[in-house]
């Protein structure tokens, strides 16, 4: 705030102003101001902010939430109000530049916070030490439910349930169950699909503990897999390890990606590495920093990321590896301690 | 598209461009051009969206999102594109503007593809009317599942476990199982706790069935509940009726909120009903319309809302009782038919 010359920073984003003020809510906004900050949220959250935060006035809202914080800004003097302007809306800015008067100057200053929650703290990053491992203990037991007839359906709530059992809060994202030629589509939904020998499955899911997430992908072959299907899957394998062993601070992002990326294209399979090789990984599946072609963000002690090449041949299926990796001043730590080799059932 | 003089109208919104042409991927963007629809979507699931839609062309994404459909409306004639103020973030709009160039102009177009949403068609009704019912199939399960020292977080993780086992993809939101005091928290997260006799309960929970969300809550007491929480329990029950038999086509919103209100004022117990009394349903779980104070829209037929008075009594527990309810032409159709009264278990 200091180095933008701001009075003040409006965070309007649920993992940031969690980040900042342990608030949990759904709804709500915080306003970092320099006499302290100010947590504005409806009468569904009041209490629970009041019992979650602590040197934090809680107002309630009156109307809609942009009209509340501006008029609570009308109140106080000129100043300088940041906002990030890839999470705020056109319509929020116009709704809070019309609420708040002349008075206040809305300045531009994206990822100020996301910036701070790149940087792991230790405590953080034990807590995703336990996020991973608990990743790591339900795709173990998912892939003991891996039988031809399975549908990728129930594997998806096995895999949620087993999640909640050991006391996630829930999924970090959609969770991945793709059999077959479905596993060539990285994102693939899990259907009614049900499992048949001889086919690939990829299973990617992750699970959020104590507000952090993990995220961890294998891919299985039902049965012996052929000359071919080994072959993908060693190049995979070698293209993360690549990337892996690339990941260092001070290092470019982008030559992370590159890691991985050169390995497959010595395969000829760079044209079926059809995504990045990671990304930043914490309060929320997706965040800072991207690990992607080009990126020139350099690593630095307490981010933490993925790598998760993949190879995706039309019509016969995909294969991914990935793992959650932080980087530490004197080393990096995979996070998601789970063997690598293709797992044949 | 007429009305408003527009050239096009780019959708940023993945339940927009889902309604629109079938495509259920997580990233993209819809431009809805005069000549016809384009889909700028990245590797991830330019197969998917070939797949998942007819008559759309599907164009790869290069670079960033915003700057790849700036550069794909830079190539086309002097126009006036239309978008979503409430769903474009600042730097996104700053993006377009700077990549598609001066021949294009961005008019602010908010709310055009939610207001069609809004009108459900019989076969989207038909649906929700599945989801429903699935949402009453898991909430009986769940009743039964309640004891004394089970925790809130084993409950939900059945629950969301039984969604997925009957069909459901997932949960249309985060679970709320909230015991004894915690039950005043409108949006109380499941914890640890464990149930205890004489403990006020509350479900909250929905689905999503073939893209459509259902959302039910019901109240169970575990015991012989006391006088007072029977006195309580009845006024929420009076409210949510008063509030259902006032749905009907060319009834104001506001008007069916003060239905409830006014029942809860009547018991002197308005002031712990905190929220609003409901919101439409649909593809997602918070559309329109609104169901609250002094809303002025007008209910048309294909509506789909929800109804969902409450009374959460700081200390004690909270009750709550909401049902999905569907504006047809000729009568109200309650989509969660499932019984009303307290539970006592």
């Amino acid at each position: 705030m200091v180095e933008r010359r701001l009075s003040g920073l409006l965070v309007m984003h649920p993992a940031n102003w969690y980040y900042l003020s342990g608030f949990s809510g759904e709804a709500g906004a915080l306003l970092m101001l320099r006499r302290g900050p100010v947590l504005v949220t409806d009468g569904r959250f009041t209490a629970q902010a009041r019992g979650e935060t602590s040197g934090i006035r809680v107002a309630a809202q009156k109307g809609s939430l942009t009209v509340s914080v501006g008029a609570w800004l009308e109140t106080q003097r000129r100043s300088r109000i940041g906002f990030d302007a890839s999470q705020l809306t056109v319509a929020q800015l116009r709704a809070l530049r019309a609420a708040a008067g002349r008075k206040i100057r809305w300045i531009a200053a994206s990822g100020a916070v996301e910036a701070l929650r790149a940087r792991k703290e230790p405590q953080e990053i034990a807590q995703m030490r336990k996020a991973g491992v608990l990743a790591g203990e339900v795709l173990a037991a998912a892939l003991k439910l891996l039988k031809p007839g399975v549908r990728e359906l129930e594997i998806a709530a096995e895999i949620e349930y087993q999640m909640r059992q050991r006391g996630a809060s829930g999924r970090a994202f959609e969770t991945i169950v793709a059999f077959g030629e479905r596993s060539a589509y990285p994102h693939a939904r899990p259907t009614a699909k049900r499992l048949r020998k001889n086919e690939l499955v990829v299973l990617d899911l992750g699970a959020i503990l104590g507000h952090y997430c993990s995220d961890i992908t294998r891919t299985v072959f039902v049965g012996r897999a052929p000359a071919r299907i080994r072959r993908w899957y060693r190049a995979v394998q070698d293209a993360q390890s690549a990337a892996i062993a690339a990941v260092k601070a001070g290092v470019r992002c982008g030559d992370v990606d590159a890691a991985a990326r050169q390995i497959l294209t010595g395969h000829g399979l760079d044209r079926y590495f059809i995504h990045s090789t990671g990304h930043g990984l914490g309060l929320e599946v997706h965040e800072d920093p991207r690990v992607a072609r080009g990126q020139k963000q350099i690593l630095v002690p307490g981010n933490v990321i993925t790598i998760e090449p993949g190879v995706y041949i039309p019509g016969v299926g995909g294969i991914r590896i990935e793992d959650d990796v932080a980087v530490r001043a004197d080393r990096t730590e995979v996070l998601t301690r789970v063997p690598r080799d293709l797992i044949e059932i």
